[in-house]
């Protein structure tokens, strides 16, 4: 094969990876990660989410060439509503021509709901049903925080509803009102449930994708075990080039995380790069091809409606989404309303058969400050409503893609409209991006309106890379942008005032102020990366037990000073005893006792 | 001399350096930098706030051994208030003993208020007199936009008054309420006036300064002019080690900038680190020798009174900031009140003199999302107040510091506090970050927080550097650090409404949407990464005029998509006549018109 296939694999520092079984389905083993910290901490083990599925696990042998275990076919086919089939076959224009990167090397008859069944997670949840799924979503998300003995309640959470445990009656329940979803299509049964919604941990989304210019298989498959490795969890599978279908057969069979795409890439292909000669039959087939080989959620542009393409014409930057302006010129070189509207029903009937979710695609976007909240972008919104209630009406999950470049003050105005709009369908944003000035930094010009979108109410964040705007994120921009949007969502969840949020803050500020910087490094989002800056000025193993660091040295370091007030401090903590006893007596205790508290302890010791 | 002085000079990409002078005060020259822009724009050169001083002017000759042009000299003399005096001389302790880096070798008699005479820009103010610093800070704010044509003014302010256009009488007045300082010790003459407050453009700072463990004198000022090349609109250099007397004068003297430092540490020093040794007398001294070296504002933690401590006892990380560490200790070894305090009048005295600002310091900041928003840290911005009051009848300019690590949920707690509690004087706050757990990413952690409370209303957002917790920043840090804050500002000016700062948003998102890269290049915070990060993937000159980037690929471009829509869309305006005038007709004109406009421009062509 001439794609190298070199995969991260491995546990993080400190780090070992636990499963819980199910009480209502014992075949489920869910993941967690536990950092153990220092002895002398007297901590048990931080339990996290894992996001990184069978790479981080030493137990578990990796082949990519086999793909990860198919563990749910055993629940999903015991729910004996679906069936295998034939499939339809795979065509050379599937990959564009005449594929460079070689076929999976198994193949898998896919299956799909049999006759008259709805096998989607909200067709179950509005029957009653807890499917394993959801219990697994459960016990994922309580991150072993059922363990800890208080839960922390201190947030601002506009009007979310979130539990102090994550039940799978509860799971059951958001599914079925429609404000979560667990994207997981049947022919993908190597995934590793998860949930997105207003009121579970805010996710996090990495795009990769090669693009005519740039890119091979070996590279994208490594970036999707890279992306979870730091905590995406979805990947969106952006490939345009020739290969797409073979690349993206690899990437699905070895991604525990559910895969998302954007079929009318693809469909654009088959016709050579025209939009106006895109046809609903092509694109249809495109579905049929990406449902069988197990894509968890479909972005469908469907709200680029024909009426609202001129109320962009004003815009600084128009249309800046690609699914958009393909389907913006499809609608105007035909003058017909856009056919992912007309035929929302046929792809809807397409989608529950295989339990495909929606990710209605916000193709009028603003892609600039200047076009932030205007027309065209809440029409589309109102329209990706409409489109929501039909979805539901025949039982596919939702969500709804946001923006985009968004000042800080008009974010929350995107994430009260879209609950409302959309019946609190779960919202999936790209940032947004608070500032147009800063390309090469727009990770960051984007964190920041992530987080505060988290915090409204946004249950899953799109990541963006230090190369948006400029070019394709190398395995390092995908790194800087994973580990970028989880600490926004983490802030996000925070903010809300997420039950299991803050017990990894605490442990870390623990680690900090008692200077155990070995246990500081490994309970951080990027050990590696905050290792590496320690021991950029202090690399000796003795500096990872110093009682100072190389920003202030041993003489100034305040943690170290505030340690050694504390024992004191403790004794004026009635001021009016400390007025009894007598000041100066108290201040001579002070001397007596402390010795020379402000004696560097010498490096090495 | 041993320490090597390399400093980078030279304007940034398609960039000019413009004066303007002042009307009341035509001696001074205002400096702007402007960005000229492809002449296929149409557009006239984008004037923007300039930071960097002489180094970017290419007219000008820099030789750090001569430090700066004096030019305030003879402004501050025809005020007729200050005389020329012998001054304190150096001694061996205020180097810490031996010194390794050389004095600067020019010699300038220190100037003080004569007897009885207030030289603080808010005595000026409340006089009536708008001093030269007031006009060259209001032509400085508007950033050239009186010639714009038209004024945005969309954002949500929260209750600021910023005007349209700033004048030397808005100036005066927002000093005179002190809700607005210019940082000035007339001992700074070197200084390029910059204002900070609530009502104009928000502000950053960036930290500097050698440790014990690392650092040398050439480090120290090419950073400073590194920081402020940038866009540092203050740098504070927290120098602790040796040498820190020489490296102090070496800054000032070559900086533009207002210098800003914490007097607490030097004077630790002369007392060999020993808190509880430190004295009244020893800070005094101190307080007057970096006051005559010319040092615009001073840290000064009169807030950690002695009843404060014990409310930090129950904290996981105590008290983190250094000079609240060294009070707290000196309050308990002595148990007598905070010496700061008790001679606040005393300090403000002298810093009258020299129209020194005072940074009111935090020293009870939470240093850890459990301690945000506590006793201790409300407990001492009362404090703050009432000090901020004291001050004010003294003549004295005022700023006051805030948090450190706080939830995004209590940000704006902060924030209405302190505008209550310290009556509208500027806030200047670090961070705050907004999460612990991604140290190695905390300019983005405390980037979120930043651009939130700068929308709320900080007048200065003191930077955070990737290193933070970890370890001293390099010349890249302190690059990634001082962007990070720009673009945060810069958010937070959008969010407010500043009039001035959609123009370049606009402007770079036109350069986007037509293709001119050199322009988005150019006109972003950081031309040098933008440039960079294209050229990784598509190096060639060509690829500047391509019409697509390599995220999609020359068939998948948005923006050249959406351009080529425009054209029609604008015919789709009403919609009515685009029904009257038949869908088919005009599906015939579009396709008639616009030909194959998917084919891409062949790279190179």
């Amino acid at each position: 094969m001439s794609n190298s296939l070199a995969i991260t694999t491995g546990p993080l520092p400190a780090s070992e990876k636990c499963h819980t079984a199910g009480r209502l389905f014992p075949a489920i083993r869910v993941p967690h990660r536990t950092i153990t910290t220092h002895p002398s901490a007297g901590e048990p083990p931080l339990s996290v989410y894992d996001t990184s599925g069978p790479y981080s696990d030493p137990g578990q042998a990796i082949d990519i060439a086999a793909g990860l275990p198919r563990w749910r076919q055993t629940l999903i086919a015991a729910r004996g509503d679906v069936a295998a089939y034939g499939g339809r076959p795979v065509l050379p224009g599937d990959n564009g021509g005449q594929a460079s990167v070689p076929p999976f090397p198994r193949h898998h008859a896919p299956l799909r709901a049999s006759k008259g069944m709805a096998v989607t997670q909200l067709a179950y949840a509005r029957r009653g049903i807890i499917t394993a799924e959801m219990e697994y979503v459960a016990l994922r998300e309580n991150e072993g925080r059922e363990l800890a003995a208080a839960i922390l309640r201190d947030g601002q959470d506009w009007g979310a509803a979130i539990p102090d445990y994550v039940t799978p009656e509860f799971v059951r329940d958001e599914i079925a009102r429609g404000r979560a979803i667990i994207p997981c299509n049947i022919n993908h049964p190597e995934l590793e449930p998860m949930i997105i919604g207003r009121n579970f941990r805010v996710k996090v989304n990495a795009n990769i994708g090669n693009s005519a210019v740039t890119s091979s298989l070996g590279e994208e498959v490594d970036k999707m075990v890279w992306a979870i490795r730091w905590g995406a969890d979805t990947v969106m599978d952006l490939s345009t080039g020739r290969n797409i279908h073979n690349i993206r057969d690899w990437i699905i069979r070895n991604a525990p995380v559910p895969i998302g795409t954007v079929p009318i890439y693809q469909a654009l292909e088959k016709v050579n790069g025209r939009a106006e000669d895109l046809t609903w039959e092509i694109f249809r087939d495109t579905l049929i091809e990406q449902a069988e080989q197990g894509v968890d959620y479909f972005t469908i542009h469907a709200g680029v409606r024909l009426a609202h393409i001129p109320l962009t014409a004003r815009r600084v930057t128009g249309i800046v989404s690609r699914g958009g302006s393909i389907l913006a010129k499809w609608c105007l070189a035909h003058h017909r309303e856009n056919f992912l509207y007309t035929h929302f029903e046929e792809i809807c009937d397409i989608m529950r058969a295989y339990d495909i979710s929606f990710s209605l695609g916000d193709g009028l976007r603003p892609g600039s400050i200047a076009d932030a909240n205007d027309a065209a972008q809440f029409a589309e919104l109102e329209t990706l409503g409409e489109l929501t209630r039909i979805a539901w009406a025949r039982d596919c999950q939702v969500m709804v893609e946001g923006p985009g470049h968004v000042p800080m003050h008009k974010i929350k105005e995107n994430m009260d409209r879209q609950l409302e709009s959309c019946g609190e369908a779960p919202f999936y944003t790209l940032g947004p991006l608070t500032t147009d000035i800063a390309p090469g930094y727009d990770h960051i010009t984007s964190g920041i309106g992530a987080a505060m979108i988290g915090w409204f109410g946004c249950a899953m964040l799109c990541y963006v890379t230090p190369k948006e705007h400029l070019g394709l994120p190398d395995r390092n921009d995908v790194k800087t942008g994973v580990i970028t949007y989880k600490l926004a969502a983490h802030a996000a969840d925070l903010a809300k005032g997420h039950p299991g949020a803050r017990r990894r803050d605490d442990a870390l500020s623990r680690a900090r102020f008692e200077f155990r910087w070995e246990d500081q490094f490994n309970l951080s989002l990027d050990p590696e990366t905050a290792r590496d800056f320690h021991d950029k000025t202090l690399p000796k193993e003795a500096h990872k037990t110093a009682h100072f660091c190389s920003m202030c040295g041993p003489k100034f370091c305040s943690m170290q000073i505030s340690q050694e007030l504390r024992a004191d401090a403790g004794r004026l903590q009635d001021a009016k005893q400390a007025r009894d006893a007598g000041l100066a007596v108290m201040a001579e205790n002070f001397r007596n006792q402390g010795g020379e508290i402000y004696a560097a302890k010498p490096v090495g010791e």
